[in-house]
């Protein structure tokens, strides 16, 4: 639709513009960085693959040029961006609602997995496995407004602290990863984090921490029913789940929430495989990573590939690690590749 | 997280240094069309009513400013941003599917809403009303992979015109809603389509005819499947419906793709009430927009509130009319208030 002259164009002319100055802003941001844009980062082929894509897609007149719109990333969240253990942060805020709702459900005393909840036996409460995971997070998430929820995940983000560390769950975000997000933001594209937590649970603080607007934050979730309260529009948190955002979901989300097949994908898990299978399935040049938790000393080692036992929600298998090798995936070791994990750390 | 001269934060500030840039070349821009910003509506309250509150909500230190992140507008589009008239686009799209398709169904020829559209009877075909419109949508867009959809509606969208003008569908739009789409965002907005229309129809296109990227349309939609198919990872599009985003479900949805609720939102039809409702119910300044089709002349002339007969699909009952009204809702006459109404008009 041509329509030059018209104010409208005008005003597209005036972005033109824009963009380009903005650009020209960028390259000068890039170039002061240009000395070391991943500095927690160990120099390696880990590190080097993602400057070197950054690079390729960015640079006009390369082949592998790929305009602003189409940088997508998309990030796995739990073990991928935070620490996932010795339980996800998530599972915890579950926990905690549990003791908190008690009191209204006396039926939990003798009804699993709440029952041994109660009672501190998280193994036998989990061991319920998928089931009772849902089972407890439809009891603990739903049942009240969205801005109502958002308010509780707010007030417990804040003090919430990892159990054997003692920190801050907001703090132990991978500096690394954080290093990574705002590299590629200062590239023109936009970060997304696909997660298999709920989405209701991560927008709260996801902006914060990550630098990530709600928009761009895909989980799982509930169904939720607008309806009118004294006058006033609400979204009611129904007990009924609305998506599960694991595996060959992720795919599904990325496309219904993005529309876009990423550029770049990043996972720690047999998880995130489709989400990277699918990445590497779109046409052009293509970037997946995974995160391999091989560094007991500073955070955790877990999962088939270290050679050491699973973790309970989520696991990078051999076989993941396998395909991760034959298709050209970049494996993170968080132990040599990176010279820091989290912020707090010297 | 306070960690000052971390290198993460350096480029943090270093994009906050360039916010600031951004937003005084937006200034400057503004400046430029301050004469105009809307130079296809005519000078009256419903014009004045959208500069005054981007005014208000985007001038530092306003006891109405909204920070940038949370500058998200929603628009319809059927009979919003494009015409909906005689029938909406989408079907006409799905009757001539159903064309090209029926070879392949011989059982069409006695099985309706099929039989009665190949013998070109769109009256009796739609009479079957939700039920029979989803029977077509499912037949003619599914089965496929998301990939080829996209290319069977790129195809289509080329050369696809309206039935009663003779002129490009895509040339249908609303130039007045077109100025706003472009006013908002060199306003700092992001521009979301809220549509009953299907997510997938309308993204292979929106982009280029308003300037709205795949992300940031909503839809209706159907249930994809992650599959391997030699190897490739695709998405498949089953025969069965995600999600209705129309009435309570715009809503919904909004809360599952954006996260935040609307400042701005603006449709036409009974379809859209609950979207302006929620949009109205957020805290702070907000602004609802509905576009009343009152003008056979430049376009067409339905619904109840205009005293004429209620179009097939998408109302503007006098109940929501009453309620704009009572509401402080801008109701905008096609008639009076647009000084034009396509861009191929005069």
């Amino acid at each position: 639709m041509e329509r030059p002259g018209r104010p409208v164009y005008e005003h597209e002319q005036m972005k033109n513009t824009l963009k380009f100055l903005l650009i020209l802003l960028l390259q000068l941001s890039s170039a002061a960085f240009a000395a070391d844009p991943l500095p927690s980062w160990n120099d390696g082929p880990a590190k080097q693959s993602i400057i070197t894509f950054v690079e390729k897609v960015t640079t006009p007149g390369s082949p592998d040029f790929v305009p602003v719109p189409e940088r997508i990333a998309t990030f796995d969240n739990d073990g991928t961006l935070w620490c996932e253990q010795p339980l996800p942060v998530q599972l915890y805020f579950a926990l905690d609602r549990v003791k908190a709702l008690a009191p209204k459900h006396p039926e939990w005393k003798t009804q699993e997995p709440f029952a041994s909840l109660l009672k501190g036996d998280l193994k036998t409460a989990l061991a319920g496995g998928d089931h009772a995971v849902l089972d407890l997070m439809m009891a603990t998430h739903t049942g009240m407004t969205t801005v109502e929820f958002a308010q509780v995940v707010n007030d417990w983000i804040a003090t919430a602290k990892n159990p054997k560390t003692g920190i801050l769950d907001t703090e132990m975000v991978y500096e690394p990863m954080l290093e990574v997000l705002a590299y590629l933001r200062a590239n023109g594209f936009k970060t997304f984090i696909v997660s298999g937590g709920g989405i209701e649970f991560m927008r709260p603080w996801a902006e914060k921490v990550y630098g990530i607007p709600p928009e761009q934050v895909i989980g799982s979730s509930v169904k939720t029913r607008f309806e009118r309260r004294d006058g006033k529009p609400v979204l009611i948190r129904l007990p009924e789940l609305n998506f599960n955002d694991d595996r060959a979901g992720k795919p599904v989300a990325i496309n219904q929430q993005i529309g876009r097949v990423p550029i770049m994908a990043f996972g720690n898990s047999d998880g995130d495989r489709e989400m990277l299978e699918y990445t590497q399935g779109g046409s052009g040049v293509r970037f997946e990573l995974l995160v391999l938790h091989d560094d007991a000393a500073r955070e955790f080692a877990y999962g088939p590939a270290t050679g050491l036992p699973n973790v309970k929600l989520g696991a990078f298998t051999q076989a993941l690690y396998d395909h991760a090798k034959q298709n050209g995936w970049v494996v993170v070791s968080m132990k040599n590749d990176w010279k820091r994990t989290f912020a707090t750390q010297k």
